[in-house]
């Protein structure tokens, strides 16, 4: 990663997010081929925050995305989070950097936007596109409003089914009440991925949005924030790691979980003891 | 929390999680009621990892559970993630502590449970009920893999739905395919919450349980595999903390960031460099 990193900024990355069933994978599939077929090269991360348990979703987006696998102008990459203990976003954001630095020109991250640590993977996008799909019930509330506020673009996926003006005026809504960027009003599309339907225009809107961030100091903002996220997250990771393999290693370790479940200590007096014996 | 720690390990804490649309909030009103109903005083941690942004969401779970919160023997509390930067699942954590140190019976965690984060904060339980509903779509299928492991029993809610047959045969050929715990073989009920059909069966399911964790040395296990992952997550965010008051008070934070982002120096060195200086 260090060797690389000098070699990384140059593709514009894409977030794909949304909730379970929005239709994302072949969202991402219709846009990948349409950016091929412009001549530029793809790279997919599609990261499935459940497959630490079992891993079997993994197969399933690839599957689903046989056609790209046999293009050698798009690489892709399924990540679950198995032994990551919370690390994805990291993992995720070296992905999209190894990735750049291969000299691919877009690339995609495709997550279901539903949990914090699915909105922190997002973080590591230039332009993210939320995908929505009418008639989810109750908790679609909950989700649009969690991600309305990371939402460059808005897709209602699945528009030919019932619900989708309801939808899309309560999106719209949403976006009056809350207007975060000045210069930049999200804009909704709708979209038929199964049927490639909408892709043109939903890709035109991508576009805008790229225009206006390389004509404002909206990229470099952005940028600029990830990257001291990124220096943060890496330094907390790796003081961790370190304290950890300390501890495990003096063997103490058991001791002390048992004199905590015994109620002998609490776990907050005893980390401050720990702290001191690390620190500076 | 030092105070309280003493108090704690004496409420049973069940978790409830799946995803979005399941009818989990209805479905822990429900149990919520029935236990009351026992004569048991009830804590609700009701968790909301889209919060972040709007907090909109939290006033919808409050005001669906408006019944029980006319009911002295019951406290709920809607959480989000605003500003917890990950410690979210901490969070929860000690919530549920400072509600069994002041008598609670019976502590309910109600989350959405697709993400990573989500997971973690369900591990706090005793005893979690995965919570499913019929025709939810292809992304239902990771879902499923993904809590398959920490569902020590199923609900599949709205089970006057079509496609509550096949989602039951698949619920229990993937508990056959994946025997992880040799002593108990979760149990899949059938419930419609907001009809309160099938809720009794899924408390005696709860009860069952609940005798099975106390007869073996299972419930001792868990807390102390709980009580160990908590301790490092409580040093590894103490530590965090520190070093990050330590970088942002010395200035260097936005030069470093700046080198970065120009290339001058990559984030992988940095890191080791700071690292040297704060560990002893």
């Amino acid at each position: 990663m260090q060797q690389l990193y000098p070699h990384t900024g140059k593709a514009h990355v894409i977030g794909i997010t949304g909730p379970p069933g929005a239709g994302k994978s072949t969202l991402t599939d219709k846009l990948a081929k349409n950016y091929r077929q412009q001549g530029k090269t793809v790279g997919i991360v599609a990261v499935d925050p459940t497959s630490p348990f079992s891993g079997g979703a993994i197969l399933g987006d690839r599957i689903r995305m046989n056609e790209l696998t046999l293009d050698p102008g798009v690489f892709i990459r399924s990540m679950g989070t198995r032994g990551s203990l919370g690390g994805l976003s990291r993992k995720t954001a070296d992905t999209v950097k190894i990735l750049d630095a291969s000299g691919k020109d877009v690339i995609f991250i495709e997550t279901v936007g539903v949990g914090q640590s699915e909105v922190d993977i997002v973080k590591a996008a230039d332009t993210t596109v939320v995908v929505l799909v009418p008639g989810l019930g109750d908790d679609i509330q909950a989700i649009k409003a969690g991600i309305l506020e990371i939402g460059d673009i808005f897709a209602i996926n699945k528009a030919d089914r019932e619900g989708v003006e309801r939808l899309n005026t309560e999106i719209e809504m949403m976006l009056d009440l809350n207007q975060s960027s000045v210069d930049w009003r999200p804009r909704v599309f709708r979209t038929v991925a199964s049927r490639s339907t909408g892709v043109d225009e939903l890709i035109a809107g991508i576009d805008e949005h790229i225009d206006y961030l390389n004509r404002s100091e909206e990229l470099s903002k952005r940028r600029i924030q990830r990257t001291k996220n990124e220096l943060l997250a890496l330094l907390e990771e790796q003081i961790g790691r370190h304290v950890l393999s300390k501890i495990t290693s003096t063997g103490k370790l058991d001791a002390m979980v048992l004199s905590i479940e015994q109620r002998e200590k609490d776990p907050y007096t005893l980390v401050s003891e720990l702290l001191a014996s690390f620190l500076r």
